[in-house]
């Protein structure tokens, strides 16, 4: 394994693999020191927390492998330890239904990143999907202030464009874009404007580069020197500091699934939003157990090992910390 | 009792009254033969069933003064059976929360009425106090066309314009707007554009006039004779056949009252919409045992009897009966 990466804090900013020890394993093969986990996308408040119960569970059985996270001293812990650190996470603020109360709530039970919407409209603002755009609703604007006051991370991946811009500018701790692309690439929908990929570096805020096929310069052809050539892109947009990893890892999932139709259907039953639940997707970081093999191809573009560890890791680890307070 | 009064079908299309056997007393005084009365605004799936059982239960202990109202059948058995009929209507959809099939379910417990949205932004669209307004979503696209399916009644009193002319554009069957009131005659974003109410008048939608003396032209000074003044102006917009009363009676409530505030709050809780938690509100149709005093101000003002009879209450059964299909 790369000795950089070895040594490194790797922190992937989504994953929504298919959970099982197989993949709890796989994150140790590929050195992987901390994960944000999907566990919640249409789920209301009582299905959410059955997610959780079930993640107590997997912590429980898998403690030698996978311990849970709500500080970056426990992802530093776990490098340590050679475990892998699990931030539980939402795509969607669906859980805490119409209770602001609630985000604390899911807050002290480990859910500490949550995007505002996933792809359709809900009570805070809209998704990328949706028909026209609210932008930022009045219950949306109070959400977010909650969201800051209790430490849980914004993060408006799937978020749609007027949403975004709204929160970016009205939220009092930035945000971040977990699993994005630019559309400076590519210009279709999912992927963020250059400049409001700018804007969310001069703010402090964080952007995971997400290697979904699709939305990549060269769609399904890209390769893991092409994810390298993004990071670099977005890197001159937002600035050394404020760029990392948000692989959107599906492993252990099919297109087409019962899991991936269930995502991309509103509420996960109504209309179908997009062609990927059954589209062809190429990942090009490739399996987690092989994920070193992306400092191969940043030691390739030249990068220092200075850049390599912020992107790697260290940039997550402080964007959390700032947000987190600790 | 004014005789042309006392011989009609007399429909009311909104009452949000403080519920007990007094109100009940009150309409049979009044002479009011079917009255639609809200019993969900921001309750969630769970509270909206609880609302129902309620509701049950006062069908039991009332039954020699109300009875269940499905059909307009329903409505006119009342009438020969002295009672009054009463319709379950709903102010907002957030009690189906993210479920279509509910709309189904709510409707066959009777439910037959409800808003799309109550001031707010939720899954359907945007309410009239909302920052901005989302349009008729995709989701609100398809509770719409269940609402259709099923016959429930479209209600778009409350909602934001863009998502009121979205849905006048999109629903296959006509909505109405239950309690109204023209911004032609007074310029606040709660009263409707008078195009509005025309187009809906062209389609064989309903409109129901509403007394909330803030929203009318002469304020908390308004008389009776001024809602009838409405009336016709409204009748002018919308014809003749697609005009009728929706009242808003809140007798019952106080202002401010825990009830008043918890409807005035987002999500019953939340930011403050407006200030009629607490500010003054004069009805001038007064007391609901005093109702008949409406037929009067229509004989002062030159009405038909043919149009009485309409206004009362024909004009709402005729619409009912072709949502309903009975």
């Amino acid at each position: 394994m790369n000795p950089i990466y070895a040594d490194a804090i790797v922190f992937d900013g989504l994953n929504i693999c298919n959970w099982s020890r197989d993949i709890f394993e796989e994150w140790r093969k590929g050195g992987i020191t901390g994960v944000s986990c999907t566990c919640g996308i249409w789920e209301n408040f009582r299905d959410s927390m059955h997610n959780i119960v079930q993640w107590r569970r997997w912590f429980e059985e898998n403690a030698d492998l996978i311990l849970p996270a709500r500080t970056t001293a426990d992802i530093r812990r776990a490098k340590a330890e050679g475990r892998t650190a699990v931030v539980l996470s939402w795509q969607n603020t669906a859980g805490i239904e119409d209770r602001i109360d609630f985000l604390q709530i899911f807050n002290e039970l480990g859910v500490r990143i949550m995007q505002l919407t996933y792809n359709t409209q809900n009570y805070s603002g809209a998704g990328y999907t949706e028909l026209a755009d609210s932008g930022l609703t009045g219950f949306g604007r109070e959400v977010v202030d909650e969201m800051a006051r209790v430490g849980i991370v914004c993060d408006l991946s799937h978020v749609g464009p007027r949403t975004t811009a709204d929160t970016i500018a009205y939220a009092k701790k930035p945000p971040c874009f977990s699993h994005v692309l630019p559309q400076g690439m590519r210009d279709v929908p999912r992927n963020k404007p250059d400049e409001m990929i700018r804007e969310l570096g001069r703010r402090g805020g964080m952007i995971g580069l997400s290697q979904f096929g699709p939305f990549m310069k060269r769609g399904n052809e890209s390769t893991i020197a092409d994810y390298v050539e993004a990071l670099d892109y977005v890197i001159d947009l937002a600035g050394e500091d404020h760029v990392g990893i948000g692989s959107d890892a599906s492993q252990g999932h099919a297109r087409p699934s019962t899991f991936m139709e269930w995502c991309n259907h509103d509420k996960g039953y109504a209309r179908e939003l997009t062609p990927f639940g059954h589209d062809k997707v190429v990942k090009p970081l490739g399996a987690l157990a092989e994920r070193a093999r992306l400092a191969d191809a940043m030691q390739a573009a030249g990068w220092s090992e200075r850049r390599m560890r912020k992107v790697l890791g260290e940039n997550w680890l402080a964007y959390l910390r700032a947000i987190w307070g600790a």
